[in-house]
Parts: structure tokens; sequence; C-alpha cells
């Protein structure tokens, strides 16, 4: 029995996707959240490669000192960037995303025509094409480049024109390249699945990670031996270092959880900690 | 051809759980949405079902005055209570929910044990366990009634206390039963669909009825020839009984839509036109 928390982050609210998915498999375990959604920070995307592995390292120290027995990097920019920097520095087990999804579009293409939305980063990347070569060398892979949705989306502005227009654009390269699976390369994207759904029609599969995600941690926690007692009710809280009202208001709804506890960090200490 | 629109009717927001999928499967047909919130009909839930048929019978009188080539009720409480005299009444396909929830957790549940979470009128209707009882006459059916749900999710508040410790109490009866399938017997349920994930836990299915209503509506409009241009873009547009501004705010949050046409009818017209 380990009582330690597991710990899960993100730029901003993306990454509650895989923290739900968490919750509904390992309810009696006790989470930690923590959004770097600071305006100096955020969002990670548009960043190059350099400065999002800083901050990536930045918040996993942070973590650390939090005592997590085990790191979810539920952010696909700071997977492509730093997932084995990380793994290769800290102890504690470390599980990305973009390794699920790929997987998961594979098996799911008729046409061996996979789409990828993604932040700049992580298509600049080129880590979803690489991962999906391995599987299956033969399926095609369009990638599309997305800046304007994780900001739209931060906002928690969903039934907003501007971030309408913005997935339909976004969408059209896609639909060009007659794709039938798209991967939707960041965790933000699944707050909009519905939006993105009606976009592309009942024949495109939508792939998110955070089952997978979810799925993993819990089998990491078994083979080590290091779960919390299943008879339990775990708890959640919630660290940003942007504004915590804006961020309790916005994760709160796309969470559809009763937010308590979100606590500031200062990202001056993040900077000086690591 | 036909370009006439497709009606789908809600006392509230919920029917727009369907409205959704309808508007995945059949993005090129034309959409009339009513939600019926004035604060004197909304909710349906807790009436008489005397009351709840006289309802839906003025709906259906004055979507048929709008011309829709099939009425959707979209609403649990009055497909229980009028579905059957509707479709006496009217010369236009009318397709209801229930049936294929009832189908759907049949074929889900390996306990035989299934949960449904409806509103009162839905509960005492029996109609689920009649619709369940049709199809396996071996499979235990334990309802809640779950009163509370339908006026806070219309109020929009998902991350609020009140709304997920009702939830929570509402949830309680089924997993002391053990059940491991749960309808969702009320359109608005799947707009808590996270947050009831998260109560039941991993090894219980959800059922909901979207989206085999979607894909009953397109059977219907193929089967009559009444589909409309498959190469155009579908419009959609709302009508509510109640406050306009506050139903194009949560709807098009849930729905993830800018709803820019939204039209407030006087439920005294209704009365009259009825």
């Amino acid at each position: 029995m380990d009582s330690r928390p597991i710990g899960v982050f993100d730029s901003g609210v993306g990454g509650l996707t895989v923290l739900h998915e968490c919750l509904v498999t390992l309810p009696h375990e006790d989470f930690i959240y923590f959004g770097d959604s600071s305006p100096d920070r955020f969002p990670y995307g548009p960043k190059p490669a350099e400065t999002i592995r800083r901050y990536a390292h930045e918040v996993a120290v942070h973590m650390v000192e939090r005592d997590v027995k085990l790191l979810v990097v539920a952010c696909n920019s700071a997977t492509a960037a730093a997932l084995p920097d990380l793994q290769r520095e800290f102890a504690v087990p470390l599980i990305g995303v973009i390794t699920p999804e790929a997987h998961a579009a594979v098996q799911a293409t008729r046409a061996r025509r996979v789409g990828v939305m993604a932040t700049e980063a992580t298509v600049r990347s080129g880590r979803y094409p690489a991962a999906i070569a391995v599987l299956d060398a033969g399926v095609e892979v369009t990638q599309v480049a997305c800046p304007d949705l994780v900001p739209l989306i931060q906002n928690g502005d969903v039934n907003g024109i501007e971030l309408h227009e913005a997935a339909k654009r976004y969408a059209e390269p896609l639909k060009q390249a007659r794709v039938d699976t798209v991967i939707l390369g960041c965790t933000h994207y699944p707050l909009i699945r519905p939006m993105l759904q009606r976009i592309f029609g009942r024949g495109v599969t939508l792939i998110t990670s955070a089952e997978e995600v979810a799925r993993e941690v819990a089998a990491t926690l078994d083979r080590r031996g290091v779960g919390n007692d299943p008879a339990r009710d775990g708890t959640y809280r919630f660290l940003c270092t942007g504004d915590e009202h804006a961020f309790q208001e916005v994760a709160g709804r796309f969470l559809q959880l009763p937010l308590t506890e979100v606590e500031r960090v200062d990202p001056a200490r993040l900077e000086i900690a690591a």
C-alpha cells in the first residue's frame, strides 16, 4: 500500500481529460493536477522545444517535491519535447501521451489514411508519423498544426463562433486528404470532441489517449505494488501557475467536478527550485 | 428530395444530446429544436401523465405547423406519457426514446442486473421494466427517480456541489443493487455523463439513446425517400418557451455550437393553437 498521490500535468485544462479517465479507473487514489496556466508560460504548443523542455523539467521537480509516486505528462507538446529527458532524469515512473494514440489510430483506420491535429511543437517534432510508421509503414499520415485551438478552449468559450470557425478551418485539409481516422493530438482537443465529431461526420473515428493512459497508470501501480487501499475514497487537488479563480471555473465546468482546492504556484518559485 | 426540416423536441436542453447525434449523422438536413423551457411548463418529469400528454400534443401541433417532415420526441417523460397518442394523432413519423435504451441495456448487461435513472413520470410509467421484460424476462431492473437532476442540469451549473451530491445520492441504490449497466433514462443525464461515469466507476456501462435515435431517423428518411440533398450544409434553429438568452447560453455550451437563431414561442400561443 502506498498512500502517495499521483501527479498529472498539462500546460492548462487539457490534461483534465486524462485526469477524468484516471478518476474513473482509480477512484481510490489521490491525485494532484498541475496546470501551467500562467500567461507567461501557457500555451506550450507554439514555443521552441528547448523552452517546453525547461518548463516540463521545472514542473516535474515541483511534483517530485510534492512526493508523487507516478507522474503523467498529460500534454502532447511536453511529451513530444521532453518525455525521454524526464524519464532519464527522474526515478519516479513517467507516463506520456502520443504512443497510445498512434497505436489506436493504426488499429482503427480502414483506409490507412490517418490525420493528426496537434500543436505546432508536436507537429514539428514528427513524433506521430514516426510512431505510426513503426506500427504500419503503409499508413499515410496528414498532420495539421492548430495553433488557435488551445487558447480558445482554455478560455472556456466552447460555443463561440471563433472556435467553431477555427475548428472547421483546421479540419478542411484532413477532409481533403480523405482520412477516416483523426488523432486529437493535444489533450485540450477532446474537450471539444462533440464539435469535432459533427465537423468530421459519422464516418471518421476520433482518437484520444485519455482512457489508454488511465489503463497504463493502473497497470503500472499494480505491477509495482504501489496502489492505495481500494476501499477508500480518493481525493484530488489542483495547482496552477495562472489565476486560480479562472482555473477553478473553467476546469470545474470541463471536469464536471466542484473544485474546492485550487492553489496558485508562483512560476518564479518553479524556476528557482529547478 | 424533401427540403422540409426535422423537428426535435424536449422539455429543456436535454434533447440536445439527441440533436447532436443527428447533426453528426445527417449534416445535410435542416433541424428545428424545440425546448419547452418556460418555468410554467418545465420540467415535465414531476408532472402528472395527463399534463405531459397535453404539453406534448401542443408542441407537436406547433412543429407540424412549422412543416417538419419527422418529429423526434427527445424526452423520456414525454415518450413514456404521450408517444402512442401522438403517433395515432399525427401523420408525420414520430420517433421516441426508451425502446432503444432498453434494447442496448439487455445487450450490455453481463450480471443481468440493470439500473434505470429517470424522472418520476418515467419511473411511474413502468415503460423501462416492461420494455426490458419483453427482451429478456430474466433481467432484474432497479429504478431510481431522480427529481433534482433535471433542474440542476438545466441551470448549466455542472461543477456545482449540489448537482454532484444529488448524483451520488441517486447512484447509491443502484450500486447497492450491484447493477453493471445503468440506463440514463432522461435526455438531460448524458450532459453529466463524465460525472456519472466517475461515480459508478469503470465496471458499469452507461446507456444512452442519442446515437440509436439518430440512426433510426436516418433509416426512416432513407426508407421513405424524404432525405435532403446530401451535398448541402444543413441549418439549425432553436425555439424555446422560456427565456431565449438563458437558453442560448446553456444550450450553446452543452452543444458546443454558436446558437445564433433562438426564437421565443409564447406558451399561450401553443395552448390556443392546440
